[in-house]
C-alpha cells in the first residue's frame, strides 16, 4: 500500500562513489552479482539504444493520467539521481516530455525510469536524456490528484526504496538496495575480473563444456550422445 | 531486491479479529477505504467464482519453474493465513495442485494468491480451496533452487509484507498493511453503513446527479446539454 | 476525434420492435447478416455466462480513471437502452459497480458494454444486470473531468452511434447501425430459417462437403486425397 | 513448414484402449508421466468447465479467416477422435459453431482443440461438445483457400502428429505421441497409485518437508531459519 | 459497421496548407491542441525513427490476410495524402512491402498508417517511405475479398474520416478531423509560441512548481513535506 | 512431445550452396516461394537492424530459466549453422550473452534464433552477431536440467528440424525444410527475376490495378465506384 500526499525531503542516498561505479558493469552483471534478483520486468525498454547509467533513486508515485507529482519530484532531485516513477494502476499515457526533461537535467538527474509512457522521444534523444519506459505515447496527462515523493514504490514489478542504486542499459533496469550496494559492487568487480580471459578462450574455440568442466555433470544427469 | 534462502518463522500477524472482519467488505470497498491503493493487478483471477475471503499473509518467493519453497512455506502456515506467492521472474507454470492444497488446508490456510499458474483446478473447486492466480496450467515444476519465506514480496505489482491482511473476491485481490488494518476496517464499515440507503434511492429512480448534487460542479466544468 | 463536454439529449433510436427482435438471433448470426462486419474485439467478455440481449445504444465517453460521466449518462437512459462506454485512453479500472447498476436498471437499461473494467461482479450477477467488459477490477475511479454523452464513440474497435442496436451474448458484442437494422433483422431471420433443417442433416451424419456441394470447388482448387 | 492442399485418409491411430484410458488421469498427470513435456500453451482454455477427455488426433491446417477445411476434416473423423486445428498465422476468428459441432459429434468426435476462436459457445455447452480454444469470437470466416488434413501441425506451440493422443481438461491440453502412449499410460497409472495415500497424509497434517524428506537437501542448499 | 465493396472517389480533403502545416508541431502538441483527444493506440509504432509527417487521409478497409484493396486505394491517392488502413478483424500479416510503397510514393503518398503488419522494412527505410504499423511480419496476403476505400474507418481505436489530417512522428499517430483542422493548427501554434521561453527557464533551474505557481494548489490538496 | 537428454551428433544438413544462397532473397520472398508457410510468429525480432542471414539449423531444447544445453549445442555447431533455441515453457529470461556469442562465433555460427530473451545486446551488436529473440532481458539462468540437442523443435510456433535452412532479416524468421530447400530457392529466384521491372513500372505511376489486370475481377466481385 502507498502513503499518499507526502514528500520525504531527507532520504539516505547510497554513497555516490558506489552508485557511480556500478554503471560500468551493466544491468546483467549487477543482477548476477546480487544473486540473480533485483530486475524490473523486461517490458521496460530504453527510448534510444546505447545509454548505460547508474545513480541514486528518487521515487514518485503517480496516478493514471495525472503527472502533477512529476513537478513535485523535480524539486527533490540532486545531481547523480535517477527518477523512478510508479503508477497506482496500469497506464500507457505520456507523462514526461522535453520540457520536464530539461528541468530534470538542470537539477542533475541522469535518467528517468517510468512504468508508463513518455513522449517527445526524438528530442529526448537529442538532449541525451535517457529514459526507460513501458511504452511511448503522445497522450497527455492532467494535474489533479496527489501522489507521493520518496516513498518506497513498486516499479515494473520491483520494489525501489529512495536512495537505492538504479543501473540501466540496453538489457534492462536493475535496482540495488542501498544496504547491499557496496557488496554488490565488490561482487560485480570480481565477476568482471576474469571475463577477458574467458572471452579469449571462447574466441580461440575452447568450449564452455571444457572450460567449466561440465561434461561429468552432464553425464551424471544422463545426457546421451547419439551418432 | 530479495533476500534469498531464508525463512522467517516469527512474523507479526495482524490481529485476527481485524483480519477476519475485512472479508465481509470485499476487495473494492476495502481498496476504497484505504484511499484507493493496495490492489494487485487485475490479471489476478479466482479459479472459481463466488469465494470471498480475508486472512493474514504468509509470503513465499519462488523461482521460475521451481516450487520447492511451497513445501517450506506450508510449515509456516497458521490457521487464518493466506499464502502469497511471488516469482522472481515471469512464469506461467502450475506451481500448486490438489496435494499441496490438501496440505495447506490441513495447516489452516484459507487461500492461495500466486503470481503464476496453478493446476488441478476442478479438484480445488471441489475442495473449496480458493486460489487467485495469473493463469491455469498443467505445467509441472522442479525442486532445485532456494527462495525465501516470509520476506516482503511484490506479487502482481503490489508489495506484501508478512502479516498484512489479504482480501480477495471475484473483483480481485487487495493487500491491507498491518499498520493500517484497524483504520481501514473502520473506514470500510463507514462506507458500507449508508450503502443500503443509497441503493434504495437508486432503485427508486433517483439519479446520482441529484443524490450526490453533481449538477453545479458539472455546469461549472462547462458541461453543455444539447437538445 | 471526440467532442468533449456535451450531452445530446435527443437521439434517434432504432425502432424498438426491431431493436428488441434482434436479441433472439445472437451476435454471430447478426454479424453474418450484416455481411460479417460490426463486431467489437473479442476481448470483450460477459461477466457471467448465459445473458443474451439487444437494445438501443446510449453512449458515453469517459477518461482514464474517471467515471463522472456515468452519472450523467444515467439520466439519458430510457427503457430498452444499452449503455456503451468508451474511454479516451486504455484503462482497466473498475468504472461501474452495484450502485450504478441499480440506478441504470431503475432507468430501464438492459446492459452495459464498457471498454474498461467493472466491479461488484458477484452482485451484478445476482441482480441479473449483464455487463460486457474488457476486464474485472476493484480499482476505483475519481469524478474530475468532463467527457460526453451520446456522441459517436469507438468501443473495443467498433464505431457506435447513439441509437444503433447492440446485440450481445456469450460470443461477443455486435453493433447494428440504425440505418441497416431492419434489413439486418430480415437477413437474420432468413439465415435462421433453415438452420433447423441443416442441423438435422448434420445430426444424421450428412457432411457439409455434400450438403453445401463443396467437392467440385475443392477439387478445382487442387485438393488431393492420399491413401 | 506445411504441405498444402492434401488430405491423408489413412493415419495410424493410437490403440483406442490406450487412448481412452488416458482421460482419467488428466492433463497434469499425463504431462508429468511423459517427463514434463507435451503441453500446449496455457492460453488454450475450455469453453465450459468440467469436461475431461482423451482421444486420437485428426489434424487440420487452416488459414486466417477461412474455415473451408473444417468441412474436409469432418469426413476424416472416426469415433473416438479429437480434432486438432492449427492456423497458418495468428487469428482470433470464430471458425466453429453449433452446426459444425453437430456434424463432428455425429461423426463421433469427442472434442475440438483449436488455436483460434469459436462461437455459439452456449449451444456447444448444451450439446456437451467440449472445445479448447484461444478465444471466443462471433467473427465469421470464408471458404476460399486450401489447407490440409492429417499432416503434422503445430497447435498452441506443440507439435501434433495425426494419431497421437490428446488429453484435455480444465488444466489444459497435452499431446501424447502415439509411440509413447503405452509407456505414458503406465507411468500415469504408477503416479496415481500412491496419490491417495499421500493425500491422506497431507490431510492429517504431515508436511511435504517430512513426507518427501526434503529437510537435508534444503539445509545442504543453505536454507536458514530465523526466529 | 462498414459499407463493403465501395470506393468513394470524391472526398473533401482538408485544405493542404493546413494539413501540411501541422507536421511541424508533432503528434503530442497537436493532440493537446485538440483537447487531448484524437490519438491512435500507442501500439502503433514507426518502422524507422525520425520521420515526422502530416497529410490528408485516404482510407481503406481490408480483411484479415487479404490486401486486394491496397491496389484499389493506390488509384485514389493524390499528392499529400497519407493512406490509413483498417482491418475488419485483428491480423498481424504483412500487407505492404517495397513494391506497393513504390506505387504509393509515385502517386504522391507521404506515408502509410496500418493497423496490421508490413514487410520489406529495410527497403522502406532506404526509400524514406515512413510507415506506422502494429507490427512487422513477412507473412504474405491473398487477394480475394472486397473491402472499401474512402469510407470512415476505425484504425487503432480511432475513427478516421477520409480527408481528415493525420499527424505522425516517433511519439505516435493523431487524427485531426477536417472540421477542426484550422482551429487545431491555431491552438498548436499558440502552444508552441512560449515553449522556447519555458525551456530556457527550466534549463536555468526554475522549477515547474514555481513557473506554473503550483504550490498553493498542492498545499490546498493536502500535500505534506516531511523532513 | 520432446525426447529429453539426447544429443544427435549426426544430422543431415541442407547443401551449403543452397542454404547460403537463400539469404539474398530475404524472409518475405522465401516464405512466398514456399507457398506462404514456414514463418515464425512476428514477435521474433532482431536485436539490431539490418542483418540478413541464412544457414543450416542446429536445434536445442531448453527449460525455463536454464541455459545449460547452450553449452552442449555449442559443440555441435559447424561453420554456416544457425542455432535455433526452443524452450519447454514460456520464459523471458536472458539465456545468451556476449561470452556464449564469442563461443558460437568461434565455432562458425552465423546467428541465434531463440524463443526467449537474450542480454549483452550492445556488445552483440558490436560483435556483429545477429540474434532474433522474443525479448531482451538481463535475467540470468541456471544450469541444472537436461534438454536436448538436434531434435525437432517448435520455435515461435514453427517446427524446425535439424538441418533445415533458416532465413532471417528485419522482417522476421522463416524455416525452409531441407527437403524443399532447392525447389524453394528456384521459386525465390523466379519471384525476384521480374521484381525490378515491376518496381520500375510502379515508380513510373502504373497502378497494380492495371499491371496485374485486377479491374475485371474487382468488377465481377461487385466493387462499385461512387463519385
Amino acid at each position: 500500500m502507498y502513503e499518499l500526499g507526502v514528500v520525504y525531503r531527507n532520504i539516505t542516498r547510497t554513497n555516490s562513489a558506489t552508485a557511480d561505479a556500478l554503471a560500468a558493469y551493466g544491468s546483467a552483471t549487477v543482477h548476477e552479482a546480487m544473486g540473480r534478483v533485483g530486475l524490473m520486468k523486461p517490458y521496460m525498454r530504453p527510448i534510444y539504444a546505447g545509454a548505460q547509467v547508474s545513480g541514486t533513486a528518487v521515487t514518485v508515485l503517480l496516478h493514471p493520467g495525472d503527472n502533477w507529482m512529476m513537478h513535485v519530484v523535480a524539486e527533490q532531485i540532486r545531481p547523480g539521481d535517477i527518477v523512478v516513477a510508479a503508477i497506482s494502476a496500469e497506464c500507457t499515457d505520456g507523462y514526461f516530455g522535453d520540457l520536464l526533461a530539461t528541468s530534470f537535467q538542470a537539477r542533475g538527474a541522469r535518467a528517468l525510469v517510468i512504468d508508463a509512457g513518455v513522449r517527445d522521444v526524438k528530442t529526448l534523444g537529442e538532449m541525451k536524456f535517457p529514459v526507460w519506459s513501458k511504452c511511448i505515447s503522445s497522450k497527455g496527462t492532467i494535474k489533479a490528484t496527489l501522489g507521493s515523493v520518496n516513498i518506497p514504490v513498486v516499479c515494473a514489478g520491483m520494489l525501489v526504496t529512495p536512495g537505492d542504486v538504479i543501473v540501466a542499459d540496453d538489457d534492462g533496469v536493475v535496482c540495488v538496495p542501498r544496504t547491499v550496494a557496496v557488496q554488490t559492487l565488490d561482487a560485480a568487480v570480481k565477476r568482471e575480473a576474469n571475463e577477458g580471459a574467458k572471452r579469449a578462450k571462447f574466441a580461440s574455440g575452447v568450449l564452455g563444456l571444457d572450460m567449466y568442466d561440465m561434461r561429468p555433470a552432464l553425464e551424471k544427469a544422463g545426457l546421451r550422445y547419439i551418432d
